[in-house]
Order: C-alpha cells, then sequence, then structure tokens
C-alpha cells in the first residue's frame, strides 16, 4: 500500500465541481477513472476542499492510498496521460497512509477574480465575474474585506446544504487589490464554510458599488444572518489557490 | 452610409479561424451575422489579419460600413448582444468609406505562448504550444530571433497556400522572453506571409532546444526553402495582438 498526496489543478468549466454527482462529469470521478485503471482496483480520492461547479483550482489537494508502489514522477506522468487536459497532476509526495487531506488541512487560500470593465475581455469569460459598471470602489472593498480577519461565526456568509455543525472559522488574511480591470480577492484561513468566499465577494461588491460602508461589512458578519450579505458571487470567478498541512511548505500551484 | 473600424478580440478556441469556410463556425461569420441582424442587410466584415483555426485576437481590426447610421457605444452594445461571449467588440471609430483594414494597415504585431515545463497548467491548455522538456535556451531563442529584423525574403516561413505573390517583408522587431514556465516570442512588423510567425516559432524552437545555434536562423532565412527550418508551430500558442494604421496611436486591446 502505498499512499500519496497529490497537489492538482483544474478548469472547472464544465464540470459539476470536485465531487462526484448522479449527472456530469466531476473531478473526482475523473481522478478515481484514472487510479482505478492505474491501480486495477476502484480507488478513493478525498480532497482538501469540495469546489462547486465552475470553480477551479490551482493547487487542489487530494489523498489517495494505492496497492501498488510506484514512484512520484510514473504517478503523475501515469495520472496525467489518462486524465483530460482540464485537470492536471503537478505534484505527489508519498504520505503516511493516515493522511487526509480534508481532516489534516491547516489552511486553504481562495482567490476570486472580477472584471470590472464595460466589455469582457474574452478570455476571462469562464474566470471571472463581469461587473460592467460602475467602477467599483477598490478601497473601500479592501477595508470592507480587512474586517473577515479574525475568528468569526459566518452564519451570515453560510450557503444552504452546508454540512458543518459549527459555523465558526479563523481567516488569517482578507484583501481586495486591482490591476487595471481586474480586481482580486484574496483570502486565506483555517477553512471556510459551504458558498463563504462567494457570499463574502458578493457582499464586497455592494460596499464596492457605494450602496453600503465598509463599516457595514462587521454588521453582516454579527447578523449571523445570511439575508443580511450580498448575494453570492458566481463560481467561475473563484480559485482554490493552496491547502496547507503541518510542516509543508506551499506546495507547487498553477498560476491564473 | 457609416462606416466603422472595429478593434476585436477572440478566443478562436473551436473557431474555423476568422474566415467563413464551408463548414465550421468563423469569427467573420458571427460578425457578420450580428451585423445583418442590426442593419438589415448583408454587411461585410473585412480584418486586417486572417487569423487561422485556433489562433486568437487580442486587437483583431475589422472594417465595416452599415447602411443606418448609429452611435459607436450602441453600435459596441449591439454587437456585443448578438455575439458569443468568445468574440468581443472593444472598440468602434467612425472610418472614412475608402478605409479597409487589411490594405491600409501598416503594422502588425503578434505573440506566441511557449509553456515549457513537464506538466501543462490547464489554463493554458488553449492559448501555448506545450514544450516538456528539455528546458529551452531562452537567450540562444532571443539572439535567433534578432535575425529576423529587417526587410527580408522570407520564403522560408511561407506556409503553403500563401496567396501572396512577394514574399518580401519588414519586420520591426523581433525578441524572446521567459516568465517562470512561459515563454513568450514577440515580433511586430509591416506584414506576414501565412505561417510565417508560427514557422519562425518552430525554428525558434530548434535553436531553444539546442539542435542549431541562433547562427542558423540567417541560413534559414537565406535558403528560401521551407524545408530548411522547422516545424510549425501550433496555432493555439499565437495571438494577433495590435494592427496600427497611419496616424493611429495602438488601439485598444484585451490582454492575455
Amino acid at each position: 500500500m502505498a499512499s500519496f498526496k497529490l497537489t492538482i489543478a483544474y478548469d472547472g468549466t464544465g464540470f459539476v465541481g470536485w465531487q462526484r454527482q448522479p449527472v456530469g462529469i466531476s473531478v473526482q470521478g475523473l481522478l478515481e477513472d484514472a487510479l482505478r485503471a492505474l491501480d486495477g482496483r476502484e480507488v478513493a480520492a478525498a480532497a482538501a476542499g469540495r469546489t462547486d461547479a465552475g470553480v477551479h483550482a490551482l493547487g487542489q489537494v487530494v489523498s489517495v492510498t494505492l496497492r501498488r508502489s510506484i514512484a512520484k514522477g510514473s504517478l503523475i506522468r501515469a495520472l496525467n496521460t489518462r486524465l483530460p487536459a482540464a485537470v492536471r497532476v503537478l505534484d505527489a509526495e508519498p504520505a503516511p497512509a493516515s493522511f487526509h487531506a480534508r481532516f489534516d488541512a491547516r489552511t486553504k487560500s481562495y482567490r476570486y477574480r472580477i472584471w470590472n470593465a464595460d466589455v469582457l475581455n474574452p478570455f476571462e469569460r469562464a474566470y471571472a465575474w463581469h461587473i460592467a459598471r460602475p467602477a467599483l470602489d477598490v478601497s473601500a472593498m479592501d477595508a470592507a474585506a480587512s474586517a473577515i480577519v479574525g475568528r468569526h461565526d459566518f452564519s451570515a456568509f453560510r450557503g444552504t446544504g452546508s454540512a458543518s455543525p459549527n459555523s465558526e472559522r479563523v481567516v488569517f488574511s482578507s484583501g481586495v487589490s486591482a490591476d487595471g480591470a481586474l480586481i482580486i480577492y484574496e483570502v486565506s484561513g483555517e477553512g471556510f464554510l459551504r458558498h463563504m468566499v462567494r457570499n463574502i465577494v458578493g457582499t464586497l461588491v455592494e460596499v464596492g458599488r457605494g450602496r453600503q460602508s465598509p463599516l457595514w461589512m462587521p454588521r453582516v458578519i454579527a447578523s449571523r444572518n445570511r439575508a443580511a450579505g450580498g448575494r453570492t458571487a458566481p463560481p467561475e470567478g473563484l480559485f482554490l489557490v493552496r491547502v496547507g498541512y503541518d510542516g509543508s511548505s506551499a506546495p507547487l500551484a498553477a498560476e491564473r
């Protein structure tokens, strides 16, 4: 038996998300099919973050255990040969049999991309939320984003269908920056509730539009009421950037 | 009658190229369909560069003449509403009736992207040529690329099916740079023969692999023999970046 920590990147466009669904192509299904072809039996793949349909990953982490022993380089090549080009295994590290990508994760970082110009760059159509106008107030969004940092009950940003019994999470960093028409929200924390990042972004955009001040953000958090904040931002702007573990440096990630 | 100079960007993935073909979806076909719906009659669209299947454009220029007069902003919005998100009109400027995007073009700039790493970033799979190994020698490629600059007979880089009777062209700038795994070739000139940029790139890659020295490039040019150089690089790495005209500053372009 050989356990591995895989780092994978995928373009989420057209997939039903990480997790297998009754209908549609999932990243988990593709990876488990490739692993089965390689190992000659069913292999379960557990991911650090169960990304939704249309959400992308630059450095998702997946734990797997194979029956046959295989060198790291051979495993990467064998899986990539069997996977579509939209899903790539970037790295594979031997891991203890007890390693679980989700339960052992200590930090997760997400990025959300907004294209803020009248015309959406065609190369961004599957990788950003298009907000034509007004020009968003990036400074106000950044000020509001800073209120996310710390330990909070994030019930106000919890999507329906969230399985977690506990809605408290610790966020380490949260900020908004701009590069021309591209506005980027970066957030890093211990973990996130279902739809939490997209619900935060929808709320930040209300501030960016000038409909609310940055001081609204702590009030939305304190409300613990999902209806208090902004809409859920669409999935295509969201990227799972990296996942951190005890004793590991930041893993290899793709770029976007 | 109202003539316009349109600046458009498109993701060439899945299209048969700019030009209408008996089978498949062309950018010209999509644009002319949108123009016909707007103007209530057939409208011909002439592009500065007839990009091949899979080739992208950040700042293609197209000349059109409409029967009805229309404001620039309305024209941009009306066309973008009718076009798929992979094709976007970025700008529309009123132009003299005599304006022709191809015949009046004075300079064209192209970019070619290579992803030089074992694993292809999934977000680059339709936007770069994947060369897994060896690590290409970017300095040698840049030295070879400089030999392209000037007025030359470029028969050695002329694709089959090129319609031009004259194979002399003037190149203003030609250089290779790297940004991590991404290697970028930028070339600008009066005009280019069919497949010329892709044939130059295939030849530069032979130098980058160390199979030939940079001094090979001027010998390939002097041979005027297509068989002397490298292969034709695949279309997905190529971008038409911008087209220049007398008296015009660099037009608005998308980013990639």
